[in-house]
């Protein structure tokens, strides 16, 4: 061991940061290096690089890498945005599906000290342009595959006055996957290269405060053009806990990217897998096919699924499954899933996880936490159970049905219905440029989700509707969720959406826009029918029309397109 | 839904809180009591009242509580140690062992805004008296069969002047476990009733920040006069959440309380079986017999077994075990298990995991962490891998092995022996009105062990000695925890520690302190015979002893009893 150097000041000597006001009473103790280090999801990488080293941390295609290497690379992709001069608080975008660059900006952008917009890569320049404007981030990370899209919303920019972010390509080597594209974008960066101009050895640069935000995630504009959440360091470290615990997960599991990291940072996981030295199954698309494929490929043990992915299970034709060898835990939400979808997912072998919660929440707000002393009820009584959207999750301080103007706590009677509200760590940071929006979902102290909901004895939230959805016939309020139940447990029905239509004498009336199965056959008058004996006369559609419903390009139903339609409509004849 | 009331302010309306200072430069978002909650274990306790409500909380004798009675009860305890004037900071002294009051004082006290010190019921009343001095609490809440030793001590604190604490005596009603002590202290207050004076619906008091403390955990004092350890709100909620993932624990667990709560805060489980709404099965006295027994009537899942334990459940005589008809999770931790335990018990059913802690990080700091690829490798080559003291746990930032002068790491060669240190949110705040003490532990802006270690080249560290232990002979270190490796592979050795002998030639040699086995022989000759086959031959005992080595009352070896009997015996002839 080597001599004693000149010593140090005090403050170097025991790196004390702050007296804790409230402690100054309490001798000996204080805040400083050795007790006190910003939350980060950071942490979690750093550590998987050395305990998971060897560990395989991402597959794709043909492409493989380990902890180490990630880690590696996620040092290499900070030092490179530092020389770019990316610095604390920057914003740096990335319009890409589930390929590895998307996962390793999960990190590296944050470890350099910036903000990550993972850009939904399914909407259109348009868009994309107005997105880009409100965001003004200094560069942008574009899949080769869509760079036409991203260079047209840069044209849109450009007309209108706007300096487009400087752009980096992630080209692809692996041919089998896809042709890397001509290169129409000379002069720009190119991924790969700008990993390579990185130090592997960069001193990762950590937040200044765990509440610093550490991305960006728009809404996906269900009921409302989308909003920008922004998440902070704090609520990521703290929600990829909560997802591990919510979900069971031990160590080292396999997850299959169904859900896109550019919604709502993939839930979490992106940090989640870091933390559990778990192995990544990027995917570019995804089909019921490729999830059977890879669950025999792979030997998946998690997935995600909005509730068309599970559709998409439930209906996946003979031939493009597989037999499951062992239980694949699906972690869904969205959506409670439909019963008649839950009986088929599960009997084909997956377990699935019901969880509430939106970008706002960064994930899982409550979850439907089992009870060992259910497993005797019926199964359709299981499903009912299992639909409803539960409590709190450890990490989320509180869930509670409100009146939305008194703020008090409504009656848990299983009928009062209010507006679901949650607060905790796990709650966004608030809505990016947006105070007014930002100032209405926080009045009066708690997040509030815009969905109507109750509570029952058990404690237990369930969702009736979000409240715009919410239709009003007769003075009655009419669930959309639960005419939508009914409906999608008729044997021929494969999606179904109930908005409301406009009446003359009732002010609104239910209306359905149905998918059928594939070689099934039902008329509207059979399905009115049906209805009539599953609900009371007043929820039952009056109007059924056979179209698909449209759906945001995260999976979830656009009812307010729906809306409009039959809107237009006008009355039915009395 | 009601009215709309008069307007609130602005602060009342969204509960704006602190605007962060480098968030500043973005719009729309800030800190409110929607998305910012300090962290404390108080939550846990809060949602399993709801989420757990009618799950048996506790069990002790023939007493049995739900969640919603846990919550209840310490709302009642809360509410009462307001009434009698406890408030924010004060601290709240417990002397009992494993009760339910101890339990339910670990939410009671921390809910009225106070610092628990629940201290060692081991201890003596001259001891104690020094505890109580330096503590200044204002009530002590004492074990009915206690009583004497505590009243001891006030007797002595009075001899010197100090006014002893208010005391609150803890019966007991159930007659199977112990006959309620006469009313020697009449006129003081009664546990039961006091709760009975507390209101169940009392407004829980938090934190005002999450670095408050919440705890004052006095060392077991293997080296030194105990230190009292101060956590914090932020650690014990990080930290249990740590114990649930290092241990892969799901919802519900059955956990016997062999471990102290006044250790350590039994690492942390009180809080730790809340969040997972398990069962607590309490216990005045552990044996053998009394875990096998407890094992088979309430399906025990997890224990904590500090290196006595093990030993004791490797040696327990065959009529006091019982099969296990399933795998029982043990955590260990304190010392690394002896091979020949580790595989007596793993033989049993039981299945160890071993991380590494002290009450300066209430609980586990690092963790060997089992990798899938040793399981092929030969079952002592298994046993040395996990006798390991492995990586930092998760929730734990850093480990690492540094020269404790230039505080530079040292080779990852699993040869350079340096000084483990540790940094993160789970250290302590420091130690209770010992500046001088904090200040050396927290020198270089790490929290120094005090142990002796390596790192290997996987960058898993194994703990060699206590830096105070360790020996130095002819110029050579000597690791004692080696020598008593090979001592305990030696078939007739129940228990084996080893300090330094003054030798006027090499200035110190090994020392062996030795308790056989029942009805097992060997002589000093044979057992350095022995050693002289398993180690180089300076580290191998000069001089056996059979004697049973003295203990903690925590179960550890205290090993400075022996050093200072070594010294007296002078250096052997030559």
């Amino acid at each position: 061991m080597k001599q004693r150097r000149t010593p140090p000041t005090a403050a170097d000597r025991y790196g004390i940061k702050t007296l804790q006001s409230s402690l100054k009473s309490m001798e000996g103790i204080y805040q400083c290096d050795a007790n006190y280090v910003h939350l980060s999801p950071i942490s979690f990488l750093e550590r998987a690089g050395i305990a998971y080293a060897d560990k395989v941390s991402i597959v794709y295609g043909s492409v493989r890498y380990t902890w180490r290497e990630t880690l590696e690379r996620c040092r290499r992709l900070a030092s490179a945005l530092t020389q770019m001069g990316i610095s604390h608080g920057d914003i740096v975008a990335a319009f890409a599906p589930n390929i590895p660059a998307l996962y390793e900006l999960h990190f590296g952008t944050p470890m350099a000290g910036a903000i990550l917009c993972a850009l939904n890569a399914w909407q259109d320049s348009a868009m994309l342009s107005m997105r880009l404007s409100e965001l003004e981030a200094k560069i942008i990370f574009v899949d080769s595959q869509h760079l036409e899209v991203v260079l047209e919303a840069f044209d849109i920019l450009s007309t209108k006055g706007t300096k487009p972010p400087m752009l980096v390509l992630i080209s692809e080597n692996d041919q089998e996957i896809s042709p890397t594209v001509s290169n129409t974008a000379s002069g720009n960066l190119e991924y790969e290269n700008l990993l390579a101009k990185g130090r592997p050895d960069f001193q990762v640069i950590r937040p200044k405060d765990e509440c610093d935000p550490i991305s960006v995630s728009y809404t996906s504009g269900t009921t409302s053009n989308p909003k920008g959440v922004v998440h902070c360091h704090r609520s990521a470290y703290l929600n990829s806990l909560a997802e591990i615990l919510l979900n069971g997960m031990g160590l080292m599991p396999v997850y299959l990217w169904t859900v896109p990291m550019f919604h709502c940072n993939g839930w979490c996981f992106p940090w989640v897998m870091a933390a559990l030295g778990g192995t990544n199954i990027c995917l570019r698309n995804v089909s019921a096919k490729i999830i059977f494929d890879s669950i025999a490929e792979h030997k998946v043990t998690h997935l995600g699924g909005a509730p068309s992915i599970l559709t998409m299970i439930a209906n996946a034709p003979a031939s493009d499954r597989k037999p499951l060898s062992y239980t694949v835990e699906i972690m869904t939400g969205g959506a409670p899933p439909p019963p008649q979808v839950l009986f088929n997912i599960e009997g084909q072998g997956f377990h699935v996880t019901h969880s509430y919660g939106m970008s706002e929440t960064l994930g899982p707000g409550t979850v439907c936490m089992w009870k060992p002393e259910w497993e005797s009820l019926p199964r359709s009584e299981q499903a009912k159970l299992k639909s409803r959207q539960g409590l709190q999750q450890l990490l989320m301080e509180d869930v509670d049905i409100k009146d939305p103007i008194t703020m008090e706590s409504l009656p848990s009677d299983g009928k009062t219905i209010g507006e679901v509200m949650l607060r905790g760590n796990v709650v966004m940071r608030g809505y990016f440029k947006n105070l007014k929006a930002t100032n209405e979902s926080f009045r009066g102290g708690w997040y509030r989700t815009g969905d109507l909901g109750v509570r029952y004895p058990d404690g237990y939230i369930e969702v009736k509707d979000r409240s715009v959805d919410v239709i009003v016939s007769g003075g009655e309020n009419i669930s959309t969720v639960e005419v939508e139940t009914v409906l999608f447990s008729h044997p021929a029905i494969f999606e179904a959406v109930v908005v409301g239509r406009p009446d003359d004498q009732l002010g609104e009336v239910s209306c359905a826009f149905v998918k059928l199965k594939e070689e099934c056959n039902a008329s509207a008058e059979e399905i009115i029918n049906f209805c009539g004996h599953h609900m009371p006369q007043y929820m039952v559609p009056r109007t059924v029309i056979f179209e698909e419903p449209p759906k945001t390009s995260t999976g979830k139903m656009q009812k307010y397109v729906l809306r409009e339609k039959a809107k237009a409509m006008g009355s039915l004849p009395f």
